[in-house]
């Protein structure tokens, strides 16, 4: 808040005391030869697992308890279900960010993607991964739970009834839009230049933005705002409905991934500054 | 916690190791001419419609679960409308805190006009940015809740039953005087030299603040502190009740920043000093 | 995400690279000449003012919603009252750290004047300031809410049907405990030194103790474990219950800050190691 | 958690920008000699005692006030039980990871004993600390609600109706993986080096790990992932089906451990890259 007015005090600062890494290349075939490259693919399915198996096993857990109990207030409430899927990512981001840098979502990588900060290659690769260890999160729910899986909805995102098509296409693109907005100005190299003395814990806002589009959107989609997350649920739970609404946690995440990644590009970044240099040009 | 005590240990400090930015003027017209004035005020609208979309969302959804199930627990509860309302502010403040100072908040932007940071010109099209945003992020909610929106209060900040003005007046200047004396606390130049090794994580605090005051104060107004938070349910409500009320969340929000702001210059920050010089004559 | 950009700036430690301040003078004339511990004195007050305020008015806000609504989970529940209580301390902690400390509790100001890290004259006059403020924060509270104050028990501290006070005793000791151990944790100048890249958000810590002690220990006392919100809710609610226990919360809390200064003094830091000199004789 | 171990790493850097500590030896005698030994013995005993207290009170309060009540909101909530075990290991690991890196667990021990990073003997050491500390702490809680204590459960980790034996040790090896799965990417020293100015708050992450998995496992397990938590809940409980199940609270959660040591040590960091050798040569 307001941190701009304050005059830089440690050491002298250049007129630009940050870096723009380059765009990254389309096709890195450089990237294809090293550890680390499938090691961060490792990380992304592993993460991706075990958000799919905590957040997808709270859901289940709470339907079997609410239904089994006389007591409505039993097991750890729509709060709970939020908290488990935005506090999740928090955790999933602080281990593998620097590892993979924590997408975690295909959403994500894709609004990466189109600001050039991974190669394709990666970026599909990381999709694969993501959408692999989604299905097996929840595939290590339903053997946990055969009984009270299928009872229960079995995670999967749905329109919730009295929602149109349309709303429910909004609502997770707007939701997308929040969390790739935040991952943005997280991971914005000129954030960390100027805040190198105020602290950056980058997950944490990012796990709560994930929290608070939980809190408002699981009355009406169930809140996907992640593709893998959406496709796994759908493939391990197998029923229609969640097939015939699937395309919209496809369609809404990319769409908000890709207005949060013009937005930053071009608004807030060099992009809009260069377009408007008219502006600049008279100080 | 006693942080006072600990002497200082990287390198040496002259006996003032900060700066006080200086006063911003009434009027700037520079800041007219640059690109980044402009963005910040994008920054802003963009930042309170997401605010309002998320909380106003989170409300009626809550409302509706509760209305339309059996069971009493179904939803969030208040203290999910709590986070929502806390969280986003977190979360934003961190986005935009680079960008445009962070406000999200009529009164955070009149606190720190009264306290010379933001000019006059910059403090006035913040204030129209954010309610617009406002508008339309309450516009969102009720374009996708057609049918729950007006049956559950439209998110509309109003006084209950019960409840005289004069103790809503009141709920509004303290719980906002909280916000804004942590928003100066967080900002402060002097903690960034002193703390320059302890993490000043300003929009976390923040954040809690805002969730703070909405769990005191939700059973007495729904909790207002933001001017534009309650202008924009009021226009997309538009019942009489929410608009006979609106008044005290303007008078109520700007007098707790007023006292906020002067709080903070005159007993804690060098004002007070200056006031009372005696007591320095004799150290 | 990406930080491995940033290359360290600090110059070279010596081999022990922090200082132990050294011990706070019982009496200390010169303090009292100057502002900053005057504008201290108020910084405790407004905290505690603010703490009580925003504590009570939950507590009372949540059993009024609760009382007069067919639905059992109307309101904060228990849970948002334990997060206003510790989610406060997290706020004014960081907010009044540089100014006076942060303590809010005469538990802490006497846990922290046993290891002599305040003087006397500031630690009573603290205590003075943190009661005055406690008893303004409820007065507000009871303004506010008339008609609903008295009906549900004044937030007062009250040791609950069926605990011996024995009990009562035992859960603010230990609570009291958890937190003034936090409190030290939080501000050894030698975790300053140590942790000088890792950051310490110590007023996290210190207002997560305050939230967990009052996870458990409502159901028992209401949980004091801070003798200024336990005067100021008496004052105000004014029952005999209320004062006949009244010295179970002042009494548990100073034992507890006690065995807690001790602690650290004896067991974890210089005082120990002095004790044992014997063995760091054969290394 | 385990900084101590770190090699502070101001001055120059090397190419290498990071020191791997050489592995811990199984047997160290120097270490028998230090009093910083006994005293980190000292914080896990009351580190653990601290947990089970705060935890386990909570879980006996929240049962004991909503089987008395007619309201069935009445107590914390499964959220607020979660929340009591997730909070205290955030408040713990950050009070004792500077005096015995914070284990808190034997099953996190067990984990940094087989990357090697803590010798046999303090690992067999801080084992015995921890399940002492677990059963005095439970052990106060049962002598503060003797009434209450037998009648809910003594807070025992017990398998759930309905869920077969091999459902209760997948949730809680997976569970107790995703715990040190965080704790090793939190302390990874590469981390430090690569994150000099971006904070690295490790309790946080590692506290919020502990409270997700019990979000998603106290339906099936009341969640262990700590064999000293559910050794010292089983030692004052002491009924047979607690016992008949304990094996599972051991077993589980050190193969999770194992599983993310050996994970952490050949994917993710130089084992694997040296294994893996073959792919570097053609960079």
């Amino acid at each position: 808040m307001a941190g701009k007015e304050v005059i830089a005090e440690h050491g002298s600062f250049t007129a630009k005391d940050y870096h723009d890494p380059p765009p990254a290349p389309l096709v890195d075939a450089v990237e294809l030869r090293k550890w680390s490259f499938y090691r961060a693919l490792i990380a992304e399915f592993i993460a991706t697992l075990l958000f799919l198996y905590i957040g997808v096993l709270t859901v289940i857990g709470y339907k079997s308890q609410t239904a089994a109990s006389p007591d409505p207030c039993a097991g750890v409430g729509i709060l709970g279900i939020a908290w488990a899927f935005g506090g999740m990512i928090f955790v999933l981001v602080y281990c593998t960010a620097g590892i993979s840098g924590g997408h975690i979502n295909p959403a994500v990588t894709f609004g990466l993607f189109l600001a050039r900060k991974v190669s394709l290659i990666r970026a599909v690769t990381y999709m694969v991964a993501q959408c692999l260890g989604a299905i097996c999160g929840v595939g290590l729910v339903k053997a946990f739970q055969k009984t009270y899986y299928n009872q229960n909805g079995g995670g999967a995102n749905e329109l919730a009834d009295g929602y149109s098509t349309g709303v429910g296409l909004g609502a997770e693109i707007i939701g997308t839009f929040v969390l790739v907005y935040t991952v943005f100005s997280a991971t914005d190299p000129k954030r960390k230049a100027r805040d190198s003395h105020v602290p950056v814990l980058a997950p944490l806002p990012i796990g709560f933005a994930v929290f608070m589009v939980h809190l408002a959107t699981i009355p009406i989609t169930g809140t996907g705002i992640n593709p893998a997350r959406s496709l796994g649920a759908a493939v391990i739970y197998n029923q229609s409905k969640a097939w015939d609404d699937q395309w919209i946690f496809w369609v809404g995440p990319f769409i908000g991934a890709a207005i949060a990644a013009f937005h930053h590009q071009f608004i807030l970044r060099a992009g809009a500054v260069k377009a408007l240099s008219s502006f600049r040009s008279n100080p």
